[in-house]
């Protein structure tokens, strides 16, 4: 099998990207959800050029051995990679959806309907398997995709990308609607962020560094996920059990995502029966705590938390407890240290609780549930692009839909405007 | 009645706007209504403030007569900002709007609820009524808005937001939620497209080159509308007299907006007999036409119609013709030449319309109707803050919808995550 040839220049990708996106844009679901189990196909079957193509990759590497595991890919890897397509498949298509529809008093019908974004550009760093999601998710979206994944990894995409083109031609579409950047060369970033109209959206996946670099730089739209400084709020009237399985979960089922809640606020008339016994629950976990002022004068051995700590996301087995007095004082420090990612309320008053629901600026606001529910897969969305920060286009979760947008549908009788 | 005391930096304002956009957000409808309405008669109570402001402004302008025109206010037109302000509070809230809700397996019911986007800047030029909507638009949908109008109009925009912040207090909100710059320093618009997360959208509107130099320098999220290159595709099974009725207007009716027809598309197998029908009615009713070789070789006193022809927006009374041959060359000149506005097909073969409405990446789309109907009022959303062409965010005729972005609630009973 032949792997993919680069082109000798990124502006070459873009042309075609766009006249892959037109057919893709009108080709039926099923001919779509064809080209992606072909690809699954393709994937296993040339399960073994692709790890000579990986070991490559891994043999020239010269990173640590955190970053070699993420960059090898195995046979399971692989099947997981084949498997992800397959899945992809089975989701609800999510293109053509009638967003809304109505009639004029003149008689026109207007419908708003869901219509692939175009052209996507997806910058990645490390695992291989995130290129064959993104041709995936992109694929079943109606949209065409130009990727750039880490210099690291490029004989290991250019194998995968090849596979994905081949399940294209066998079902019928163009190849281009999957591209890899030509080269390791890191002006390719560059012309991509700087490539406004001819890419719809950009997609970083990373981490913060390349998340930032994209935020800063590009000309284009992105959608991009940044800090989770998440807070679990255990309110007066919380039920004690409740809260200590929910801020155990929220904090120590996963600490590295973003939805892993970083500060702890408790109302001060509860922390002094409940902050032990919390503390007691997250220590037995290996976590360590930083507390205020008052924090540490209920539970003495906790480090000093500073404000600088509450404006640390963590991502490690670390919490930060603030005292404080009420749902607004809450609020309050939320607004102050907040990075609008997911904030939860764990109480028994059904008041407070839409106070706290309506009360902060966040994409996702939780009442009596573990921040880590932050997830596409736990909003039912069946994949996830990432965790949008912004305000605008997306927000929270982006499932699918959000690689969509959409169109105005307007159908007459021969009116015209007075 | 004080004219509003302008404050002498710019970063002065974006604190105090978010302040008051974390209040204006939770502020029920009524009150934001109230505000509406008590802004309205304070313009009518201070119309001869108003009016001596306005005179001072057209007093120092020095530009053409046209533009003067725009920028006098008469006691007509301040009564008509009024009544804006009074039909704006009658419009549905768009804050709190439930946009989908669902149960997961784990009994977690999540819902998506529409929310302010927090803090709106407005560049707008000239008319100085501008200034009063988008203030009345930002209030409507729980904004705060920092508003930049034309220098020219600067004692004007000063009383006219002083009567808004009047009727703000009146209803018990803050007077930050609506604000203008200090002064005329063009410095305030690079402030302003560069206050990445302290602005949440800007919205610009004004001439393409206003629109041009938003988009090329902000770090913001911009919410525009560019050029409005729309065709009327005349098929062969269309209805000649209602292909005659609607190119008329969708030309004629006001050639200087976005939505005006600026090319016609016609089939081959109708040219010879329609077209000059066509170019009848235009010229019956001032229009100048240009046609492609094949127009010219059936009406012979065409202007010749190149390439870049079909590439001008006209705005003004003059038409473009090529004659095509099917839907698909209709599409593919579209394509070519379209600025994805609005596109429309008259024709009585429904299979047709389909292919055509599905088959452009335009915001608009319509069978059988004018492009002229591409606007917000026609559409239904009762206001509209410009036609976005952009695909994220917003798309098409931009209503109070488009000024709000949501937030995921999510209400359990001590579920953890697995």
């Amino acid at each position: 099998m032949e792997a993919v040839t680069p082109q000798s220049d990124f502006k070459a990708l873009t042309g075609p990207a766009r006249a892959a996106a037109r057919i893709l844009a009108i080709a039926p679901e099923s001919q779509r959800n064809e080209a992606l189990r072909a690809a699954a196909e393709s994937l296993r079957r040339h399960s073994a050029d692709i790890l000579v193509a990986n070991a490559r990759d891994v043999a020239t590497s010269k990173a640590s051995a955190a970053f070699i595991d993420r960059l090898t890919l195995t046979p399971a890897r692989i099947e997981a990679m084949a498997k992800g397509l397959d899945a992809i498949a089975l989701l609800p298509d999510p293109v053509g959806r009638v967003l809304s529809e109505w009639t004029r008093p003149n008689g026109l019908m207007i419908r708003r309907v869901a219509t692939p974004l175009g052209v996507l550009g997806m910058i990645y760093e490390s695992r291989p398997n995130v290129g064959a999601d993104a041709a995936g998710l992109s694929i079943k979206s109606g949209n065409a995709v130009i990727l750039r994944g880490g210099s690291e990894s490029l004989n290991s995409a250019r194998c995968i990308q090849s596979c994905i083109q081949q399940g294209l031609e066998q079902a019928g579409l163009p190849r281009e609607c999957v591209q890899i950047v030509p080269d390791a060369d890191r002006a390719h970033v560059a012309s991509m962020l700087g490539a406004a109209g001819e890419i719809d959206m950009i997609i970083p996946r990373g981490g913060k560094s390349l998340v930032e670099r994209v935020q800063r730089e590009a000309r284009v739209p992105v959608l991009a996920h940044a800090d989770g400084l998440c807070h679990t709020y255990i309110h007066e009237d919380a039920d004690f059990a409740m809260a200590r399985e929910i801020l155990a979960n929220a904090k120590m089922r996963r600490t590295g995502v973003c939805g892993a809640t970083e500060t702890l606020l408790i109302d001060r008339e509860i922390a002094a029966s409940l902050l032990p016994l919390l503390v007691q629950d997250l220590h037995a976990l290996g976590c360590a705590i930083l507390g205020d002022e008052t924090a540490r004068s209920i539970v003495h051995d906790l480090e000093p938390a500073s404000s600088d700590d509450f404006a640390t996301e963590w991502l490690d087995a670390r919490l930060s407890v603030a005292v404080v007095d009420g749902v607004d004082s809450a609020l309050a420090h939320i607004a102050r240290y907040g990075s609008g990612h997911t904030e939860a309320i764990i109480t028994a008053n059904a008041e407070v609780a839409e106070q706290f629901l309506n009360g902060t600026d966040s994409a996702v606001v939780m009442w009596n549930a573990s921040t880590q529910f932050c997830d596409g897969g736990e909003f039912g969305f069946g994949a996830e692009i990432g965790i949008a920060t912004g305000k605008i286009h997306a927000r929270g979760p982006v499932g699918l839909e959000q690689l969509t947008t959409f169109r105005y549908e307007v159908r007459g009788t021969g009116q015209t405007r007075p």
